[in-house]
């Protein structure tokens, strides 16, 4: 399949290895007359760039991010615009043996099923340098988002076993009653800080627990949390392409990501109706509900409330340990693997995650645009 | 959004309301040459039909399936297969009311938002029938996937609070020591107790606190676990087309679903590399994974394990207690929801869950024909 | 493939065979608040049903639409529209002895090598009856380009060698003079006449050809010409999705066309640019092609100015004069085809190709809606 | 829409501007396992590099393609393949003036309005230089094609006026008495002829009309005809999907295509039944067509006899003789288009013709491999 593609309207195309020339994303379907540089997406890239902290691979990428088509006199022009971000330090020779044997918990021998052979040299195309792609193109729809009034917040719930005391609800209230600053002084927290944990406390406990991982050449995962506010009331199409149901899809095309939930998710299956329903007011003279289990879905469109919504992502495979597996001559051998890896992925997954999320609401919300003939009257005229 | 369609290959496309005339599917890229009879159809909509136990709607509904075209002398003809279901019992009169206000926890809001106006009766498309287009289409692709040697195992792993005491493996186990047997015994289990719990105990448990439920007006939610058997290596799509991502979306477009996990799930988030990596060794010849945390799934490519994944399912939002709403002239009200309703889903949309999987294996399946030249020349041949 | 879907936006999948339960259709993507009745399609629907004329088969066929899903209280909800043509007059007895043999012309052999065999009935899937669930689908998509201020004008530009006199612009001309009346003459004597020919004199002469062709037991074709007027300037995405191109696609669908061209269409390859090019001038304060050698579409994007096209039909395949061919047991045989066939198929086939023009267009327009920002602004307010 | 994208199995996303940094293409769903060099692709590239002749633009550009991913150890991975082409010739100075008017013919006006504003240097996203993408994918798609024993003949049937005195057949006939050598014979009079034209009078004639066109600084358009052989039957979907559906689609997405047609095209609409449908007979234990008047495409599939079919192309628009345009400040003035300009695209499009061809072929090919049961059981085995 063309499995390289995600989006429908505003399109990204991804391709590229960890260790071969270059990691890309070709946007197609951007409208047209949005200022866009490179800064606007260098600045998304920072974030999941390797080497911001001990946490993260010493492999040294600037990632630098350059614009080659479809953006003139500084404006996007409504034609793919073709994204590149070459590769520096690709020491293959840290790769060769793993050739010959299948990583447990990677894709080595998936790959070899499906294709018949693989990329081997830094996991290939199933390396985390292919989300490199996403996230250039996510800062672009970020951007167009934030022209329509939408904001992001994404940052890690836990770490391993700690996690944030907080629901979204409570950051999100504090939040609310104080918009500008308190926003403002939440997403500078988590940019702040090394794991990207909007609580002081929690990230000093969670970095304590990866010092013990390391110190024992294991890994951690964690769960991610987002929450977008200003969505529109009226976004998502039913039954198959509801909001919840691509933004769950679009995160479970992360690598590492193995559970996804909306609003109250695995907790709202021991809850009753009673405590589960939404409750509808007035607020502004907008419909609002009071509560927020659902995390701003109703039938797979979006109700106006903020949209939150979680990913479990399991721990880093690559582990220095000893582990058992098979070679390539199917042969049962014991591995350690060496090499630059991430003790945890999670913090510099959370833009990523942003991205995902934000690629899936532009599309439904372009989408949307031919939902009622009122629509098209007020965009075409009428003839009648 | 044409969002009523599923599947790039085998592809479904539904339509219909809860109480229009009926509801039906189109089913286009089914391969040419498949036996396929109404009974095949049938005997899945009896799995969801209306009226089966105390714990779904009274509402009377035969759900006879009508093939009306793309099968010919009892073969599938690889052109477009028509199912039609009519609606009998559409009482409209029981939703009169509903038609002036916002339902918590239903769709009515987002629709009226999405499109100016809905189809308020019995809650229309986003009524729970729309599933019904799902299942006729979806029995089809399981009966494909059984001649392919693919086996679905779909159960209520939790009631509200009430859980099964075994784990998916355990289950498996069990069923992998004398494979004929003991599948046909699980099975048999699910189908005859009224739950579809596999294990009697906890469907005891299980009723008696829906009991409870029923005497407070209120309703209950709860999580469907599904096993899949047989899948070759080697399905699903990198980087966006990725098995585990479509699972996800498909699951995800079921109403009243909030969370979707596969292997360990959100339980990975928190374990350590060393104890998530599931080792591979030989087996029968074949390289396998020792352990399954991953749930069959590296890189988003199975790996020939049993694919594992659960989905939690929100509490039936439609309840006779008493609730705050606003009505459509903008007046907060209270209101409460009499008619003919679940007081769970959960059991009833066992089958509907087992089938989105279906659908979305089979499209990956027929979608990985074309991943090797050799595949190529197996079917046309080499030129040279 | 799934290969019976048309559109991305305003998507159609037809299904249904010749002698099978009946033909049928779900529009999914129309926006809502259409009003809409059965009437509208019938109208249509009336236009390409057979028995019209002389020169159409006899089969009796009502070809009479049912509404089962999409429309609530004479409006379109935003959810899939079920049509549904049920088969009357079946006589399956006609074509039990083409079952065994391939008849020249027909997609009998290649149906048989794709699938393994087919529903020989009428030609099965392949059969002309199949256009009803286009018809029926773009005669929503014509009502909706109508509220646009789109207007259609679809003839019989030749029957065999007879060919009317004027061209489209010359028609188009009378046409523009005195827009409301002459318009309506044009339609009145293309809808008024046999072989849907706006020429009285080239039908006369046409009508005396095809009385020859049916003496001689043998069958015509022709050429359909099609004008699209009020269209916006805009319409239609580089590179691939091209206005033209997706035209081209659409109408070369239909069984039978066997050439596209759009403007001067192959007439251009000869001329020089001097002449081709079609100067601009300011007409009523808009920029305005002075000719129309493009058809209407530069770039792949309509200029406002009427698109104008052509499509080459072949002759009816099915003649009772004597064919050779080939039986399944791979013998060299004679035959002759008797049953209830059209000498030609032009007349019948016109309405067709407006509604696949139609249908075409609209997705186009739908799609256009998010080119630029501005667009989005207009629609969802700006947040800044 | 995302518009830069063509095909659904192996998917080819464009980008780039005639004088941006360089102009690309992202090979999506390549099968794995395919060998591919960089020359394989620069062969096909230099079919349509400028500078070739007198009769291309003196535009030097070396067009030399770079692999930047999907390939590893000389084998294609089945991951996305990127290759680039950097721009080095781009005198942007030439085209200031053009900025400010609309020059008839091309789709600067078009451009305006669909998206407020346009790149304007040598047409930008509109300018033939796109093509470079089309050829570089295209390139792929043979190669794997010819390994399926599939082969191309492409050339100019007609430069303006002047057409080549054979058929398709004729020339197919001399080829088929003698395969090998004929077929070898005609491809190199046609690539060593600068009108590819595989004609040696009708090409010194063209270039005769040409020196004529040049000298009245007027520019000329042509035919392009295609056969391709080797094609197995059973290859195009009903009912939308058709082989020569795509293609005319395929090919009329090239700009400066007026028509397409298939087969006896055109000329198929004035003849009779008896006259066009083509016998079969049993030829070497193989059903086949007597004659070709189809063109090698049945009800939409293919018959196993040769693909013929021909494309129209208008005369290049820029010319430097003086014509009425209107600027952007809507007053009517006259222009004169300088620059290095070609006087005919046609033999320049010989390549690009060819390659949207083999794209979309190879689509349909990858597409029909789930066509029957016997199909995935050839590929999966059965589980029964």
């Amino acid at each position: 399949m063309a499995g390289s593609s995600f989006g429908k309207h505003f399109q990204i195309t991804t391709w590229g290895e960890s260790h071969g020339k270059g990691i890309g994303v070709v946007v197609d379907g951007c409208p047209a007359g949005l200022a866009l540089c490179e800064s606007d997406i260098q600045h998304f890239l920072d974030r999941r760039k390797p080497g911001q902290s001990r946490y993260s691979t010493p492999r040294k990428e600037a990632d630098k991010v350059e614009i080659l088509s479809g953006v003139f006199e500084g404006r996007t022009t409504g034609t793919p615009i073709s994204l590149v971000i070459f590769n520096q330090d690709q020491r293959s020779r840290d790769y060769g043996d793993i050739a010959t044997y299948y990583r447990p918990g990677h894709a080595d021998y998936t790959f070899d099923e499906k294709y018949g052979f693989r990329d081997y040299r830094g996991g290939g195309r199933s390396s985390g340098r292919e989300t490199i792609g996403r996230v250039a193109g996510g800062a672009i729809a970020v951007k167009i988002l934030q022209q329509l009034g939408i904001s992001f917040l994404t940052y890690s719930r836990a770490i391993g076993p700690v996690t944030i005391p907080h629901t979204a609800d409570e950051l999100l209230s504090v939040f609310e009653q104080n918009h500008e600053d308190s926003f403002a002084k939440i997403q500078n927290q988590i940019l702040t800080n090394p794991l990207y944990m909007p609580d002081h406390d929690s990230s000093e406990k969670a970095q304590a627990y990866l010092e013990d991982c390391m110190k024992h050449t294991d890994s951690a995962g964690g769960i991610i949390e987002g929450i977008i506010t200003g969505v529109p009331a009226g976004i998502g199409e039913p039954v198959f392409e509801k909001l919840d149901a691509n933004l769950a899809k679009a995160i479970f095309s992360i690598g590492a990501v193995k559970g996804f939930e909306i609003g109250d998710g695995f907790l709202a299956a021991a809850a009753k109706g009673s405590q589960n329903n939404d409750a509808f007011c007035m607020n502004n003279g907008a419909v609002t509900p009071v509560t927020n289990h659902a995390g701003g879905v109703l039938g797979g469109i979006s109700s106006g409330a903020p949209i939150i919504y979680r990913a479990a992502f399991k721990p880093t495979p690559s582990i220095a340990s000893t582990q058992q597996t098979v070679n390539n001559a199917q042969e049962e051998i014991s591995i350690s693997i060496h090499g630059r890896h991430d003790p945890i992925i999670v913090p510099r997954a959370v833009v990523v995650v942003e991205c995902m999320a934000a690629l899936t609401l532009l599309d439904l919300i372009l989408e949307n645009t031919s939902a009622k003939m009122e629509s098209l009257e007020k965009l075409y005229g009428s003839g009648v």
